[in-house]
């Protein structure tokens, strides 16, 4: 069935969305993203994901204002008019289609807005029972990647590094450190029980499900250091694991081949998870 | 008037001419392009940007064939079509739409080719009887400049940054070096007039234009040395320009308020410009 999606204030078929071949989305990778996750029919930390919209948009000059009532009733008819239960909603701004200058063009030029969405099984996620596999990956993506653009050539290449390599993802890696997955925040627990991973900068992601895994962790009373770790130290640790709105938390189980737990899912993860799904579901709307 | 555009196969007006919200170029920026010069209606240089094209698709695992004689085809048309005597054609090809996923698609899903004309005055050129002036900015791209990607949001935030300093353009800084500008290579003559520019490697675009003025500088038997330099030795430079297919050879004429030659286009720049634009237009086509 073909799905409903939105596109610069019209609901219609996705065969019919079409943009101009000069949208700077497409010529210049101007543009920014969100997804927001939907359980049981309701969206997850929707106020947590306009947030960064707004914070990416700023970054980038963008001059759009986002009205979240609006958005928010955009994102509730797409669910309703595709039935979407489990899945989520992508939702993507781009600065407007304008003939090819490095330059933005001026204010006339509106800005493309975007919106379908994906159900859960159409997008094939790894088995939270089992865990996944990760390989490590040079990290040489641009050096902003706190703002959340459309700049995904090499997550998706890492992707497919991992692919080949008989993995799910990959941990990306740079001045000997992780900065984090290809499109998830990277964690590991080390043997002493604290849980670790890369504090807030342009190095990383500030992901809405990695805040929100955090604030189940204090409230789990579990001491936490945000830092940066080696592909060695996470190796050695005694779990390790992804967060994102697609993935939720989702253990990782081997790393270069070496494996976490003894290849199983671990306690902490599967604690959080379960945490993080819980208080998740009480504030989504 | 409106311009006929080439888009997968079709000759179409520009407003027709519209690609899927599912294209992986606007979603992933998972697309590569070229630029060819159009100078009295011929291509300059039309087997060195088909080469490079090639190369970015081989390193992206790219599956689709150039077809050389019938890109040609495709290109001379255009320039008919839309009357181009001086300007360019810019060249995309993105991987194709398909339900977003990180993953490449299969085979069956096939890219999206697009191109456009642009004519010379459209583009506002720079006065290379005045020459640009460049600012500095670090350089936070990805690693692999060597493909020429559609991720060219870096890019365009830098040239924005010049033009609100009130300069042209921006040399980007890298470990203390200057990689290159935002959309060309940069060039200096040093005191002791020897030509130098970044020798080529992943940190920079493989220019068309840098390759053909570099061996028009061997036939003028000038001094020519590959290597980095700083932002620092540009300034105290007999000259600086820059190399692209839309600019040409275009002198740098002050960098970070520091005057260079004076303020003046100096005479190794016009030089080599002018040998380059003979050179280029003997096997125009």
């Amino acid at each position: 069935m073909s799905r409903t999606v939105f596109l610069n204030g019209d609901f219609v078929k996705e065969e019919e969305a079409k943009i101009s071949i000069f949208d700077r989305g497409f010529l210049f990778a101007d543009g920014v993203y969100e997804v927001t996750s939907v359980m049981q029919g309701k969206l997850l930390d929707f106020d947590g994901h306009m947030n960064r919209l707004e914070r990416s948009l700023n970054e980038l000059d963008f001059t759009y204002i986002v009205d979240r009532e609006e958005m928010r009733q955009i994102h509730k008819k797409l669910v309703k008019a595709n039935g979407i239960d489990d899945g989520l909603i992508y939702l993507q701004i781009s600065r407007g289609a304008a003939d090819r200058s490095f330059k933005y063009p001026d204010e006339s030029v509106k800005p493309t807005v975007v919106m379908f969405t994906q159900t859960r099984d159409s997008m094939k996620p790894a088995d939270p029972e089992k865990g996944i596999r990760v390989i490590s990956v040079d990290d040489l993506r641009w050096g902003r990647r706190d703002i959340k653009s459309v700049q995904l050539l090499y997550p998706s290449m890492a992707k497919m590094a991992a692919s080949r390599a008989g993995a799910d993802d990959a941990f990306l890696v740079e001045d000997g450190h992780v900065t984090e997955g290809t499109s998830n925040n990277a964690f590991i627990v080390t043997p002493c029980g604290t849980l670790v991973t890369r504090q807030l900068s342009a190095d990383i992601l500030h992901g809405i499900t990695r805040a929100a895994v955090l604030r189940c962790a204090k409230e789990l009373q579990m001491k936490i250091d945000e830092r940066p770790f080696t592909i060695e130290e996470a190796q050695g640790a005694a779990e390790a694991f992804i967060t994102s709105a697609s993935n939720y938390v989702m253990p990782v189980i081997e790393i270069d081949g070496k494996k976490i737990n003894q290849g199983q899912p671990g306690p902490v993860a599967i604690r959080l998870r379960d945490v993080y799904l819980e208080e998740s579901l009480k504030t989504a709307i």
